[in-house]
Formats: C-alpha cells, structure tokens, sequence
C-alpha cells in the first residue's frame, strides 16, 4: 500500500476508494482503467499516483479494509451461551453485509483479481472471520447444545446460506430485513442443533 | 441468439462457447473481447459473427443453456416421500454445480452485464429451478414433516448454503464430494424439520 501520508491524502484517498469501488462492483476490476478512477473522483490519472500505488493496491486496500471492518465489528460474548452467541453472529451477519452490497460482491467476485500474495493476505483475514463462528458452534458442541459432524464444514455452509441474503434480499419486498434475519435464525439453529424428533402420523 | 444454421456452426459453436466460457470466468465479460475469443478459438475474429451476434449473446447463451442443463437434469419424483425428494435435490444440486465452476460463477457474477431483456429471462429459468425446490419443501411442509415458516426464504436458504461448496471445496481436501454432500444433507433436513427438542443439562 503506497500512500502518501498528510492531509491531502487523507481527504482523498478515501474518495478514490469509494470511486473504485462503485466502479469495480459495476464493471469488473479488470474492465476499470485507472484513468476512469481518476475521472469519477474528478482528478488527472497522473495524481491518482500519490494515493494509491496501482489498481491492485487498490483493489486489495478495498478487500481489506471490508474485512478488517467486518472483524472489528463483531462483538463476540464467549461467557454467553452458544446459542445466543450464534443467534447474535447470525444478525450482525445479515445486517453488515445487507448494509455493503458493493463491498461484499468485491470481496467474493475480485479474489480472481489478487495477486498471490494479496490473496493469501486476504484468505487469512477471512479465516480469522469463519473461525470467529466455528468457536462458537465447538463451544456450542462442547456443551452438548449442537450437533454438528464437522464444525468447518457448518461454518461454511452457515456463511453462505447468510452472505446469500445480500444477493435476493430487497427493502421494499415483502418481508423487512428483521423478519428475514429471525427465519434465518430459526434455520441455523435448527441445522446446527440435535437432530429434530419426527412426529409422525 | 443469431446463430448460422449448418455444420460449420454446429463443429465451431461449441468451441466458441467453450473459449468464451473460459475467457469470462477467468477475466470478466467487461474486459474479454471478441479478438481475444476468437483467438482462443483459432479463428479470425470476423468470422467470430458467424457464430454469435456479439458478447451479449455469447454471455446470455452461456447462462442459458447452464440453466436449461440445471432444469433438464434434476429428475424430482413427486410420489416420493418430501424428505427422500430433498435429499436427493441436495445431492444433485452440489454434484451439479462442482462440476461446472466456471458456469457457475458466470451465472451469478455476470448477471450486472445482461441486457434487461436477457436478465428478465435468465431470472425466469433460475425462478423455475427454484420452484422445483420450494414445490418440494412446500409438499413436506402439507405433510407435517418440514416446519418451514416461509417456503421462499427457505429455498433461497438452501440454495445459496449448497451453492456455496462449489467455492471452497477442493477434490483434494481431508473430505470426499460424498462426505460433504451427507453433512449437507443433515443440516438441510435439520434446518426445514419440526424445531429439535433440546437435551438441557
């Protein structure tokens, strides 16, 4: 990450990476051109240098800066039952990905974009994520409250069926994102929990 | 979709759609042209149109005929018990889709690039590949087998959870595709059954 530090970096480069943000979630990484970044933030292409080392670094600042935030903003109780534990990642989850569609498509969509060294970089941050959740369903499994055959594999499958929201999820649709989160919450505690009793007729 | 009728595009379409296939989901429909499909092709970009009335129909067939595949393979038995016809969705939709990566990552991550008119009608065919899957969550939800409180977010559930293998399953990992499918499989059942009684200690 080559930035300039001092003052006009520090009102800029966070409009640069707003730009390429919405220009990469919109046309692609490879299809934006530094000169249209430039353009959108309403620079000359040469001056964008002094924010930002090449799109790569953009690019990885962007994947970055979405993860760090995500792992900043989940607030974990570990001396919370499991299930309240679950109950809360599941919400924050939703919410925090319903709130950054750009930065979510970016970080799924782009990982073809990395360097391998960005993208082992932003792997491991991501790992750090999942691992925050498969400590709450061992903990859960620990107590005897769920389930689960093989925690890493829960921890992916719960991540996907929540990111998915962000994907179909509409404000104006039928149903508000509170709704949305509590049937979602419903099935995760379901799948992750003893197997159902059948009442069979 | 203007394609020539004839031999010629019968031997060639299928090279075509191969090459585009592989360009897109490696760099991005945005930034692939049509010189460099042809060039995987191995043949002169004018006669490229031969084949295809541009990129957007190239783009719009891919999509397309994945999810004509998608429809046409799932065979769903109705006379059979909800939860023997979930089971079996769930193993057919993870096969299905790990062994199409790229259709499948060009099937979500391009759709920002279809014309209207294509989106509407690739969301139509996705929509009926849905139904199949709510049609038989729906059939066990009348039986009292599944206790589902909304059969649609249940199904984009269900969906985005198995979709999601395809991008973090590798054939060489400590799991086979058969184990992940049947730890799958646990937690969609648990997730759409009657709500677990808890063992409290």
């Amino acid at each position: 990450m080559a930035r300039t530090a001092g003052s006009h970096s520090d009102i800029t480069g966070p409009r640069v990476r707003a730009a390429a943000l919405k220009l990469f979630a919109r046309q692609g990484f490879a299809a934006v051109s530094m000169r249209e970044i430039a353009r959108e933030v309403g620079v000359q292409a040469g001056a964008l240098y002094n924010y930002t080392a090449d799109k790569q670094s953009l690019l990885f600042d962007l994947m970055q800066s979405h993860l760090d935030s995500l792992l900043a903003a989940f607030e974990d109780d570990p001396t919370a039952a499991p299930e309240a534990r679950l109950r809360q990642f599941v919400q924050f989850h939703i919410r925090f990905h319903h709130d950054r569609p750009d930065a979510v498509f970016i970080a799924y969509m782009e990982l073809r974009n990395l360097t391998p060294e960005n993208f082992a970089r932003i792997e491991a941050l991501r790992r750090r994520y999942e691992d925050r959740l498969e400590t709450i369903l061992k903990a859960g499994v620990a107590e005897g409250s769920f389930a689960v055959t093989d925690t890493k594999i829960a921890t992916m499958a719960v991540i996907a069926m929540l990111t998915g929201v962000s994907t179909w999820f509409r404000s104006a649709g039928r149903l508000s994102l509170d709704e949305v989160q509590e049937q979602y919450w419903q099935m995760v505690r379901k799948a992750v929990s003893a197997p159902a009793i059948h009442h069979v007729s």
